[in-house]
């Protein structure tokens, strides 16, 4: 029997191969190829330009990871936005907070939640919740434009290629600032220090340059190789903590704990060395 | 100009491509088949049965995890067993340590210490040490029949295939007990909870049979892919605490620090729930 497999090209001499068994979309979109594959692996898998942005088996770990450090760090998050994330799955951590009241989410690209819905119900199953507003538009234009205020503002990009270049510039970041409340906290998804340093790098500086404290934390995502991912958050007040003797975990977190809440925010020492 | 890359299959459906550059040694051992390879990526890289088993640019990660924690979590080990390692890494980390007195180290093939020394100087930079004992046979047979005590054993070991295969079974673990001292601490190598999650938990069903306490720990080893990689420790004493205040941290460290020592303990959550 045939076999087919898709490469995944990380760097010039490190690539990752999956054995698929259907393809089961593919389109191109106005802002990038968007495929839907069947692994034997992983699961189902979304692929934007030609890397893999989510797969059933793993999204837990990276929608878990930018999403609940920060809404416990912040004691009462009630108004969030969620910049990219067109998949779903990081609305549906933040909605998991009962005390959330209004999630604003601003995706660039329609089809990626069209392809979500249609492909990974369990990811996608948060649009419906009627805290939850979704704007299919630029983050950009809209952090610039909105009068709205946020308690939490999360950056669930892709890479810094294609549409979400720009949601790694300082402008971005200081428009940000603006839109939060006075002890507002953001939240980065800020890419391999291995893979991307540079990325990772000009992210801290940045986000220095706007806020009075920045905080690196990390996890480990399986799918996306190269060890150690970084979230950085970027707060007006607060300041990273043990996990709060008042409140409750959420129901449904498979990586997510109080230890782990703590633990995120201890880096290796040469990630460490870089900041 | 041609491209030469290595293949590494990790499971049926998942495999990481290795550019390379050049292919610096090959040789069939009695025990396997040893490659000692130039990547791009990652520097050079010691392959043992097709599978990578150290790269210079992340080794440290490994090495520092699997030795540090129990270094400073038994007061005062003096008498150090290692099992396997014959890169020469998990030797170097030991012998950082200065109370550390006498480092016995077994490995069967005698190839991978000559592979490692003349390949990977800045790895097996320590069997020169004159508290570093280096005997070339099988480890099961050594654990068996000595008449030495030790404070630590570290096993250092390859994936359960090949000779390391005995390496995570019962009777090997009742008699590194038997060799510990009353306040002894045995730590091992146990792979991947998701790529290899039976190995995993037979070897916390093995250590919890034979020691009163057993405690697992993980850090991100990038070139081990597959998300977090794990280590057990099994104690007849002492457990994990914070990094001891009376302590100094040992040289040259590029992973572990205090807040690491503690913050690895912390497990993800489904790997929490699988134990």
């Amino acid at each position: 029997m045939s076999e087919y497999w898709m490469e995944e090209k990380h760097t010039d001499g490190y690539r990752v191969s999956w054995k698929i068994t259907n393809i089961l979309h593919e389109e191109k979109t106005p802002f990038q190829e968007l495929a839907v594959v069947e692994t034997t692996e992983w699961g189902k898998a979304l692929i934007l330009d030609n890397a893999v942005q989510i797969t059933e088996k793993d999204e837990f770990i990276y929608h878990e990871m930018i999403v609940h450090p920060v809404m416990y760090i912040h004691p009462n998050p009630e108004k969030v936005l969620i910049i990219g994330g067109g998949d779903g799955g990081t609305l549906r951590e933040v909605l998991k907070h009962k005390r959330v009241k209004k999630a604003d989410m601003v995706e660039i690209d329609g089809k990626v939640v069209e392809a979500s819905k249609r492909f990974f119900p369990e990811v996608s199953c948060s649009f419906d919740d009627p805290r939850a507003n979704l704007f299919i538009e630029d983050g950009i234009k809209y952090v610039k434009e909105t009068k709205e205020k946020y308690d939490i503002i999360i950056v669930d990009s892709s890479d810094p290629v294609g549409p979400a270049v720009e949601l790694f510039g300082i402008d971005f970041y200081r428009d940000a600032y603006r839109i939060l409340n006075e002890d507002g906290i953001i939240v980065v998804q800020s890419e391999s220090p291995i893979f991307f340093k540079e990325t990772f790098l000009k992210v801290q500086s940045y986000l220095k340059q706007v806020f009075p404290m920045v905080y690196v934390y990390w996890a480990v995502c399986p799918t996306y190789v190269s060890g150690p991912w970084t979230f950085t958050m970027a707060s007006k007040k607060y300041v990273p903590d043990k996990f709060p003797g008042d409140k409750e975990l959420v129901d449904g977190l498979k990586y997510y704990n109080e230890g782990i809440h703590t633990a995120a925010f201890n880096l290796p020492r040469f990630i460490r060395e870089m900041l």
